[in-house]
């Protein structure tokens, strides 16, 4: 089954830019997932078909559209495909968001430019605003790649190995374990003995213990809700 | 002055993606920004060049190794920039750190591939850590061009209008109020009379009030946080 997505842009162009590279992009190729764009020009008004207006009741920039935002949106067929809208006024987004979307048939995204969408468009055809982060972008362009990446990488057979996706920050409600590779002593910094030991209660013991202390001190809101997760589990059924 | 960007990447194609488009691709062209890509594949080890290897300890995928990382840094002058590292492990990405990388000479990002780094490297070149959200991509490429956008916007002479960029989200500590623009009436949805009433006070009083409804409705933290702000403004000096 193909992951559909459908993008509602002004930068058609834009798109697959990095999406087409490496386990993504050879994804596309397989039809894991699908990419088709809209471009919003299209649905301008008048001769030199503008999409934004200025705001009412003053202000700087400019903003989309209802009226051509709308009939943008009501070109594409949803087909139960959830339709974002990407905006730093919206939920943050999460890995388990990532996961549940990556579960579905795809999606439909809008990429606001200026100073975003009239809000009247946003209500009337019920988008859900999506924050990919407390920081403003100068489009929703790359905030669609981030949301596409991280679901196309969980589709079956995108990642080559599924096992890798398991133990992955956020996965575990911790962050990473740090990772050692080859040479064994670089600029006089060697391995961790423990995991050169070849004993694996040891080093499972060891990768946990890193990455409770790396959440507990780069990510202390991170680390307070996995203590309640692990003390809600921990709690015998009354 | 020219914000200085180098990127160490597997993958130089993806540069500038969508970075080419609109006011971030005028920018480039016009020399507010420069981009220069390092292929770290040049850098890797023997006939094949690797850049990776298996993970200490055992476990899946693919660890890349500090010799090649740490040669592949090397090879670039920092000239003052700060060295990140874009990785889910890192220190979330905010609007104010965004403003103070732009206010910098530039930035030195390295992308991620795989399961990521040898923590030698991380610590010896004392690289800093940063995350875009709490999701897992397939690599730091796009988290790279998500910072990357954020900064040069707020360059001088990247975006059209300056102050447009002082009322957008998390500047004022609050979520941007609800923005209107033509046709007057749309599927039978007015503008709010208040934006048409031409009385510039009321209309920057329902904005801030709007502003205030929506980010408590929909993001109590950030709330939370101008409440406080606004408390210790508020309050004497003794």
């Amino acid at each position: 089954m193909t992951f559909k997505t459908t993008i509602l842009t002004l930068f058609p162009d834009a798109f697959p830019g990095v999406l087409g590279a490496s386990i993504i992009g050879r994804g596309l190729e397989t039809g894991a997932w699908s990419l088709e764009t809209v471009h919003l020009r299209q649905f301008g008004e008048g001769k030199h078909k503008n999409v934004d207006d200025t705001p009412a009741g003053g202000g700087a920039g400019m903003v989309m559209r209802p009226d051509v935002i709308g009939a943008a949106i009501d070109s594409v067929p949803l087909q139960g495909r959830p339709l974002l809208y990407m905006s730093p006024r919206g939920k943050t987004l999460t890995q388990a968001r990532v996961r549940e979307l990556s579960a579905g048939p795809g999606v439909v995204m809008l990429c606001g430019r200026f100073e975003g969408l009239d809000e009247r468009v946003i209500e009337a055809r019920g988008m859900e605003e999506v924050s990919i982060g407390d920081y403003v972008l100068a489009g929703g362009e790359v905030a669609a790649q981030v949301l596409l990446e991280a679901c196309v990488r969980l589709l079956p057979g995108v990642a080559g190995n599924a096992e890798s996706l398991t133990h992955e920050s956020f996965e575990t409600g911790l962050l990473e374990h740090p990772q050692y590779t080859r040479p064994r002593t670089w600029e006089g910094h060697d391995i961790p003995d423990v995991l050169l030991s070849g004993d694996h209660k040891k080093i499972e013991e060891w990768r946990r213990s890193q990455a409770e202390a790396l959440t507990k001190a780069r990510r202390p809101d991170l680390y307070a809700a996995f203590q309640n997760t692990v003390a809600t589990r921990a709690r015998p059924e009354s």
